[in-house]
């Protein structure tokens, strides 16, 4: 399938005729798509779906099963069950247990896994975490921090749900600082018994997935006890639920929960709370991967450093982070198809001259809304690409190192903030452009906002995971400063005092005014190479991580409180580097996607969104550059103006961009996403059609008004 | 009441004492409130609370009654069914009548009657809704748009709510266009009767409150056709349901009606479709203060335009978009309420050296998120006691004239896109600021967020809106121009051009690094001075109008094709120019506030926080200002840093800055807000030191293994 430029206008478009003998050397030289240039959907489609493309459009097309569909207005009893009916469907489907190891009935493709997970939101939200919380974390959990025993004596009845469980984690004293729960695991000798145990409220496991209802297990963190040693969190599995005589399932003895009731969303989900009253559970039940306790009570484990096997655990863990980025990056993909394609359609208030309405996307303010956004979507779904490879590389076993798992942790840690919040901000803002329509439920925007919401601050808090980053990057750039050799420190510092002083007058600014002095449309040439781009989006990490890095060398001797809040005072300036990072990284893997697109049509467009992704990144911290002397005055006034120049030239091919999402209106069911506005114009200009050719048609007063007052006519007042 | 800063933590912090002796004028240079300022919460709620603040609080106690709250968990017919009752508890109370005339049984007081509609949020905001829709749409258009007679026959029912109705004007098809609507009622003089009639889907009525249900009658915007011609819009009252036999109310014959079913939000309001089929209504239907139609069907209105007509029957009709601004802006109130309040509690993350874990709000990211926000809340407190002032002024009668209705029209424009805005913008983020806590629906943001998601496209579209603005700015500098004598023109030009030339060059900015060249706190000293301020933000809306103006009147003489295409490309500028306004009326509304403050301490943290609204204002635009050379490279590295100095100066003041805003616990009715957090920290502390004391607290490997580390000891791994 090849679109032509807008497909619903494409025969009034002259613009629609593609032109040849155009050779790509003769393109614009301001990274204009050539007038006649197309978008090959289907290719884009498969480049953007990826290696595990066959994944997801095979999960997309479970939404085309009503039974797998979300419908409005179930209590939410019903939805909880309605969800824990649709994942016995998708056991019976097979694709959620990909994930797991061949020899277990899974398919050994984890990455093939997490590619079809990330599309389940389509089908409803509360589904997809329902089964995140199932698979990806309670049965990742025994799979990833349990042993053998584990996995053939717990995984079989996690995998066919016939033991819903949950994973016990967050309390409510302590969601992102998991390394001081008050949950404890204390070792009984006497028993060979480890007793579970909630000491306070503030212990009270919280939010917790299948804890409110379905749960009949959980896997529950807690502060292991053994010999009068605290070795850290450790995780357990610990029954929650038994089966009276009657049928029905009942809280076992000691086992506490609560119903966390209505939430902003994810309602098909029962989220509970979990607390234990010395609970006991056998030494076995310990997930003893990387520690474990002998029968005498005596601790093992093959990290000796607590810190690090905690981190080592905890990383084990790092797939949900991973998927639910990739299913923000889907969520905004969803919001733009539905955007664009109401913004094609409907019109308000009339253009110039004729009796036409305007083209909601032909206001530059529209485009302006969606435009960048779609550019962000695009650059967040090849990052994405890049950190599903990476993970799938290691969990896979093909190149597993603590490096690797490492530089894993931080891309992920990076990469879901991005994506997430992309996901929030694509969706209200489609939700706005589509006005009162975007507020209907059966439109979909404002439930998936409304669901997509808690993705911002579960799996991890997203300003607690840029701060995470960001303490990366300073430990990167110190152990690069370690790395100088003396006579290399000594050029650094002279290169950096230069660097300062630069910025501290006008002198560079200048001199760059100077090179800049040519024309706008020079200016603007030198921000579309691709070697301009990546200078400036790399330059402002690195500046930024090196100056907080020289506020905080300086208060190396201070007392730890002292350093503490120096630290804290450039807390802001860290996550915004970290941001910063997450923008580079989007920006590379846009790039690099761009490499691999053969048709010549598509590139051209793919080239002018990833300008405008990185103008627009380049905008939003124009202040930054202009303050430190990265960009001109001048330059600076060239990157607006660009930007709105990009605008209209992507205008023509918005629909085939948001087409090769590869979300079909049967997979939508978005009636505004539909031709219904179309249709209705088409009645409402063949009424006015017949009615004037009838006669029937009134005459305007404000005709005869504006006539009367032209002729001089009597017009007394207005 | 006087606040200590931070109660909570009031008796641990030294800088909690107030000290004597200090005059305003010894006040620190960098406008921090002196070290022992106490916040006047009494006196500072009353100054917010404003002229009409008795109608406010009575209206905030409201939430006190149980009838009158939401309750979680109900079907929508549930819900709907549960707000109506509460609207006929309302006319009980009274006070929801204060906006209708006295001789009618009002209380004459429309400044009052808004002031209390704003509050009602606070028992459910589909109640607020379901208000505004009976008295404040239907009820208004009928008082405003109708004449003595329809006073008489209409007002009272829809006043006692014997007669539940329905504004309906906006159509599937139009909008934000009203002027296009599709619907007609034309004129029969043979019976003397109004024909209304839906001619197309297009012109169904559409997300009309009351529609689906409860309404018995609306007022229907309808193109006015009498003999042949088309008057344009005009409003009629149109019963649409009436009682059966059986004493159910059904739909006239010729009306439709279909339910919006599930929505964002405001799910106890019935929003629905209304359609007509050759409805029958007598002439005196029609409501004929601004236009009416005699009986043999000729035409007559005290305003000849027919624009002007159309604009000056819709300015009556503001009230609901400045009452939807005010209610928003508590709606902000509330949000960051919540999230200071819990902020001051909840803590995460051990800080340097003691065991005790940091104080959200102790934290420099989480102040940059709430304070800058309060700083806004604060502004736009203070800019919509001013417009709900002018608002009174008109509707009151006391000075009603064209040119303040525009007026009035044009600040409402300005205003309800800022208000709204902030509203969904505090909400979110004190949602994500309190983390899992803050999404669940007990704890009121999410449902707060998803009822106040379409207070940003209702009553106006908030991009139509500001576009409104931008226009009128437009206007006025045209105006303005046109006076200017010869001689004052070409000054004018001259001076612009003078001052374009040091746009392009960096002459202008190097000067003010000469000026600038002196400390950090110089430059941050010369921001924080009020004229400094006041300069910045009206230079930016006048340069920026100046420069579209500039590129319009380059096209004046162009084809309408040509001039709407410029115009087009401007719009992203003028919509910026039309927020950087109503930037500046919030913060001439801040500073003039200030000189309202008789307590010393509360002016020196009012200050402060005004100061932040400036700063991070400018900050928000720092790119403008550095590339028209405003403000210099070191001047804009001030603005970030002082932003940064500001936050902790506030911290100690941040509880009570929130509890000026007179919502207290029994109000809010949200758990986070109360002591809960507080109360298990110091459970959980209380059991830690019994555990010690009793030698029962286990020992930490952590510590062993780092013991060990210290010690040299054999330890091998990391």
């Amino acid at each position: 399938m090849t679109a032509t430029p807008d497909a619903r206008t494409a025969t009034a478009t002259p613009t629609s005729i593609p032109r040849a003998g155009r050779t790509p050397s003769a393109a614009s030289p301001e990274s204009a798509p050539r007038a006649g240039a197309r978008v090959d959907v289907t290719a884009l489609g498969r480049l953007l779906d990826g290696r595990w493309g066959d994944q997801r459009r095979r999960a997309r097309d479970l939404a085309l099963d009503p039974d797998l569909q979300h419908v409005e207005d179930l209590s939410r009893t019903e939805h909880r069950e309605r969800v824990l009916r649709q994942l016995h469907l998708l056991v019976e489907r097979g694709d959620v247990l990909r994930g797991f190891p061949a020899e277990l009935g899974g398919a050994g493709d984890p990455g093939g896994n997490l590619a079809g997970f990330e599309e389940l939101f389509l089908l409803d939200p509360s589904l997809q975490i329902k089964v995140g919380v199932q698979w990806g974390l309670f049965g990742s959990a025994v799979l990833q921090l349990g042993t053998a025993e584990h996995h053939q004596r717990l995984l079989p009845g996690i995998m066919q749900l016939d033991v819903p469980g949950c994973f016990a984690m967050t309390e409510i004293g302590h969601g992102s600082d998991v390394a001081s729960i008050g949950t404890t695991a204390t070792y009984d000798p006497a028993t060979e018994e480890f007793v579970v145990h909630t000491p306070v409220t503030a212990a009270r496991k919280e939010y917790i997935g299948n804890a409110a209802a379905h749960g009949r297990a959980a896997v529950v963190f807690a502060q292991l006890v053994t010999q009068g040693v605290n070795h850290g969190v450790h995780a357990l599995y610990v029954p929650i639920r038994e089966e009276a005589e009657d049928g029905t399932w009942r809280l076992c003895a000691g086992v506490g929960s609560a119903d966390d009731g209505a939430k902003g969303g994810l309602n098909g989900v029962d989220n509970g709370r979990l607390w234990f009253d010395q609970v006991r559970v056998p030494r076995e039940n310990l997930l003893n991967r990387y520690g474990d306790v002998a029968a005498d009570g005596t601790y093992h484990s093959p990290i000796e450093s607590p810190g690090r096997r905690f981190f080592t655990m905890l990383a084990t863990l790092v797939q949900g982070r991973v998927s639910l980025a990739g299913a923000a990056v889907n969520a905004s993909k969803v919001a733009l198809a539905v955007a664009v394609r109401y913004g094609v359609q409907r019109r308000q208030f009339t253009g110039a001259g004729d009796e036409g309405e305007v083209t909601l996307l032909d206001y530059q303010q529209h485009q302006r809304r969606l435009f960048p956004l779609l550019a962000r979507t695009y650059a967040a779904t090849f990052a994405h690409e890049e950190l599903l490879e990476r993970f799938d590389d290691i969990f896979s076993g093909a190149h597993d190192d603590d490096d690797s798992r490492q530089d894993l942790e931080t891309l992920a840690a990076a990469m879901k903030p991005a994506s997430t919040w992309l996901a929030l901000e694509a969706l209200q803002e489609a939700r706005e452009a589509c006005g009162g329509a975007g507020y209907m439920a059966e439109n979909r925007l404002v439930g998936l906002r409304a669901d997509f919401d808690v993705y911002a601050t579960f799996e991890g808090d997203n300003t607690v995971l840029l701060q995470l980053v960001g303490k990366r990057l300073l430990t990167d750039y110190g152990q690069g400063m370690a790395k100088i050799d003396i006579a290399g420190a000594a050029r650094y510092v002279a290169s950096r005092a230069a660097d300062m002083t630069l910025h501290r007058t006008p002198l560079r600014r200048a001199a760059q005014s100077v090179r800049d002095s040519g024309s706008m449309a020079r200016s603007a040439g030198h921000l579309r190479s691709t070697a301009a781009q990546r200078e400036l989006l790399e330059d402002r990490v690195e500046t930024m991580v090196a100056e907080i890095a020289g506020a905080l060398r300086a208060v190396r001797n201070a007392s730890p409180a002292e350093a503490a809040a120096e630290f804290n005072a450039h807390q802001h300036e860290l996550i915004e580097a970290a941001a910063a990072h997450a923008d580079l990284l989007q920006w590379e893997a846009f790039t690099a996607a761009l490499a691999r697109v053969r048709d010549e049509g598509t590139r051209e467009v793919l080239t002018t969104l990833r300008d405008l992704y990185a103008l627009t990144t380049i905008e939003r911290n124009l202040a930054w550059y202009l303050v430190n002397g990265r960009i001109s005055a001048q330059r600076a006034r060239a990157v607006t103006s660009y930007v709105n120049r990009l605008l209209p030239r992507l205008r023509p091919h918005a629909v085939a961009l948001v087409d090769a999402f590869g979300y079909r209106p049967e997979h939508l069911r978005v009636p505004i996403a539909g031709d219904g506005e179309t249709q209705r114009q088409e009645e409402a200009r063949a009424h006015v059609r017949r009615r004037r050719a009838s006669g029937e048609e009134p005459v305007s007063a404000k005709v005869l008004h504006a006539n009367a007052r032209r002729a001089g006519g009597a017009v007394t007042t207005g």
